[in-house]
């Protein structure tokens, strides 16, 4: 079965972010002025086939951890999309 | 009160993902046969003062087409954040 899989890549805590401090400086002069702590990531959408949603999963975060992401500065968390 | 918002940038269907694409096809020689329809977003994480929360995705909306998507080629979605 094809199981719809989202990872999401985040940059670790404490990790500089330039884009999300560049949106976040472009903020005010925009009239956005209650928007904080912007933080940029990046997500892929993908399909895994497998027996089942465990094993999608596993599939995902094999892949998250060796291709997506970066884990010396970047954490991938995976989950299987409702449809 | 902040909401913590997360704002999800995806390429429209149709639109050409190079990204997603050059991933794809370096799976099966990583040993991911089963994993297709790669495709890449973005995605952004903050914190909206507002009085509640429709509010708060009433102002992430408003930021998230004008400056963090392109809405010729891409999508936006709006969610508050479960903690």
């Amino acid at each position: 079965m094809n199981y719809p899989v989202v990872v999401d890549v985040t940059l670790r805590p404490g990790i500089a972010d330039p884009e999300g401090a560049t949106i976040e400086r472009a903020l005010p002069a925009l009239g956005f002025a209650g928007v904080r702590h912007v933080r940029a990531g990046k997500t892929f959408r993908l399909e895994v086939e497998a027996d089942d949603e465990t094993g999608a999963l596993a599939v995902a975060r094999s892949l998250a951890e060796r291709l997506l992401s970066n884990p010396v500065i970047e954490d991938a968390a995976v989950r299987v999309e409702s449809r």
